[in-house]
């Protein structure tokens, strides 16, 4: 659907390619690393989402006639506007599988191409990277809160415009089954889903009208709304009523759905009330301001509820709104290079890298991935990335390596997942996190490492750059 | 750039409309009103931003082949599919003008078509306007911090995706100044603004050269960031002797950067280094996790900053995430409609309404707004939405009518305002709002009240529907 040109990035972006063009540095060789540096929502983990997507726009990047017009008119060299119509992104992405799980400080994508191109990424590659990263990790959280319960993503009213094709994308690879959004449904393969609007029933002139049509429109998929004037005076004796005769008809009701009022309280009353009249198969569906912790209690009280409709907390990453990845320079033109700052976090990490996970006899991950510049042979012991007496003995553990090349020369390598099959891949993976990771309160902290040479390494470099 | 095609919607939305479609309903008259209930950010007031957007969004709007194909494949009802392939949006609408103050309770969008085309734009006009409102909001909290510092909004790569194009659109209506967003600038006609990144300076072996390339290409523009190896050792020393460089070609400096350490200090710190050095014409920008709050501060302490940078809390409208904007039934098929609740506040105004915001003898706003039923002569009392015993007198005061018509039978009536003309009419609105609605902390609360007609007529409805 979305169309991201050329110019769909920050002006920077393009005033230092310029630079890069005129002072004729445009092919110098460089490494970028995408990495975030919180974890979102006081978290153990974070998931990893948007790659299909990002490959996808770079594949297509292009600037486009009325791009490089605008760019002559503010004043940009021809030449450059020039380089800019046959711009096609010709390098390599190193990357860690979408959908696996990600945590601070390690490469997540590395991006390895001209220095012009990789500039000229930035913005987009941050913008598509960032989003759904957070979202799949929200989904995530509500997923684990759900057990196996259904979950619909109903978040489109309350996205960013147009970001709300994204977010759908990202709710499913996170572990949501259904969204409402049918653009998104219908180009990702997703099943779409929905119920019925108060409006639709206060458009008629008595509820159990507006029922029976529904019902008589859509006999497989009626979940009627049953909270617009009184849920268990009105709403559930006329959906009980409807359920009957549906099954006069040979037909079902697949449910009932509660958007406001006590939802435990409710689903319970309903579930009693339905079963008594043998419609036991009649699911229950609630939504309202639902997130993982609303999720949780509902199940920790019992509630008998079969799906979660779940909108403004999953699409915005509530509380978050972001996640803080960023894009940093690791190499260039044949030398590792790096950016100070007194705050010894942001010190980035010199040189092409790999990260290795480390797998125990069980096949669980054991709490340790270690960041390596991309050519050492594997390492016995990590170090933590500031705090240099700190460090762990990783010999004897399967050591993954989690980047892959996924792009060369500006083509996507084979294969090219699905939605659902990142998802039910992600899935796996989350099994292979222990549970004390997973946990809303004060998850155990998962040890990200580097090498003893990146360390020795980055210690030159910064005793170097201070002179 | 987007193309919200007629899929980009909920399923629900498909569903009822198939419903009236298949019922005969489909051509029922009907009024929907927008509001809002809770104002974001702990404020006093919103922005309302959206509504060009909006308006072009609806003359646009169609069901592709492929959109139709698709539909036909879930099983929707083939005449109902041809009767999409046909859609065009016919209604008129009834609008707030667009940069104006908002608040809760009030309709700020009616919306008066079919019912069917009422309910196919529902979702489309909730996404667009509650983001755009909710970032505008946010803009304007940050320019009313700032005073008349230029502020920069710079987060398209914290953004949902392509919701980034919305984002920045809305910052501007909402007071800042320019953006780095390329995209939105050129269809907009917003000023492009950026400076440069860690990246650039650390691609090269020394920040100087990096400096000196960059004010070669960009003589006019250029602002360097100067936090990259040590601000004030490093980066600030170049960027004088590049300046001074700079002024041996008849050229300028624009301006140094800072985006890390303690902003208000470093600032201070340039401004005397520079001024010193009689590069008192050199801006000093920052950037960095900046909100209202903390461009607030800096102001407090007297940091001689010139210009703001604004990403992240800016495009997410942290720490809301989303406007809580809804879209409700008021009127279908010649009569009133309304929706009950155990919440009061939950419950709707029925009708077809007219919203007079009051203003006094100096031509501010009385900090009250009244909602009536749409063909009401003026009313001289207000009352509170749900307390009966608190009213107001309006008795006297000029009252300005707020709702216009800005779409008649699916055409958009003139005036189309630019976003600048929205921007600068914005403000002029907000000179209207005395301070005490504006200020941060326990923002005084405008009342919005209804006219005794509405009141008494909801009552009626009410006490109707319970029977």
């Amino acid at each position: 659907m979305i169309n991201y040109s050329g110019i769909y990035t920050d002006l920077y972006q393009l005033t230092m390619a310029q630079v890069y063009h005129l002072k004729g540095k445009k092919d110098t060789g460089v490494v970028f690393d995408y990495f975030f540096r919180k974890l979102p929502f006081k978290g153990g983990y974070a998931l990893f989402a948007g790659l299909g997507e990002l490959l996808e726009v770079l594949s297509e990047l292009r600037f486009s006639e009325r791009d490089l017009d605008y760019l002559l008119s503010q004043g940009f060299d021809p030449g450059f506007v020039n380089y800019l119509s046959e711009f096609r992104f010709s390098g390599n992405i190193y990357s860690f599988r979408e959908g696996d799980i990600i945590f601070p400080v390690e490469p997540v994508v590395q991006v390895e191409a001209d220095i012009i191109e990789a500039q000229i990424i930035e913005t987009i590659l941050l913008n598509i990277l960032n989003f759904q990263s957070l979202v799949a990790t929200k989904a995530s959280r509500i997923r684990s809160a759900a057990g196996d319960r259904m979950l619909s993503e109903f978040g489109l009213r309350r996205s960013q415009g147009a970001g709300g094709y994204s977010a759908s994308r990202a709710a499913i690879v996170g572990g949501f089954d259904t969204t409402s959004n049918v653009r998104a449904a219908c180009d990702y393969g997703i099943t779409p889903a929905g119920t019925m609007a108060h409006s639709y029933i206060e458009s008629y002139d008595d509820e159990l009208t507006a029922f029976r049509d529904f019902a008589e429109v859509h006999p497989d998929k009626t979940i009627l709304l049953i909270d617009t004037y009184n849920t268990l005076a009105s709403g559930l004796p006329n959906a009980i009523r409807v359920a009957r005769e549906m099954e006069e008809k040979g037909g079902r009701l697949a449910g009932v759905r509660l958007d406001s009022g006590d939802l435990a309280w409710l689903a319970g009353e309903c579930r009693r009330r339905l079963d008594a009249e043998k419609l036991d198969y009649v699911k229950i569906v609630v939504s309202n301001q639902l997130d993982e912790y609303v999720v949780a209690s509902l199940i920790a009280q019992g509630a008998p509820i079969d799906i979660f409709g779940v909108g403004t907390s999953l699409v915005t990453g509530a509380p978050e709104g972001a996640l803080d990845g960023v894009y940093k320079l690791s190499f260039a033109g044949g030398k590792p290079r790096i950016k100070l700052s007194e705050n010894e976090k942001k010190i980035t990490l010199p040189y092409k890298k790999q990260v290795y996970r480390m797998i125990n006899g069980a096949g669980m991950f054991c709490g340790a991935d270690m960041i390596t510049i991309h050519d050492e042979v594997k390492a016995g012991m990590m170090f933590h990335p500031w705090i240099d007496f700190r460090n762990k003995c990783v010999e004897g553990l399967q050591q993954e390596p989690l980047l892959k090349k996924v792009m060369e020369n500006g083509n996507r390598l084979l294969p090219e997942y699905s939605i659902s099959d990142t998802a039910a891949w992600s899935r796996e993976r989350l099994k292979m996190l222990p549970a004390e990771y997973k946990r809303f309160e004060n998850p155990h902290i998962y040890k990200v490492g580097i090498s003893e040479r990146l360390k020795s390494e980055r210690h030159r470099l910064i005793a170097e750059r201070k002179g």
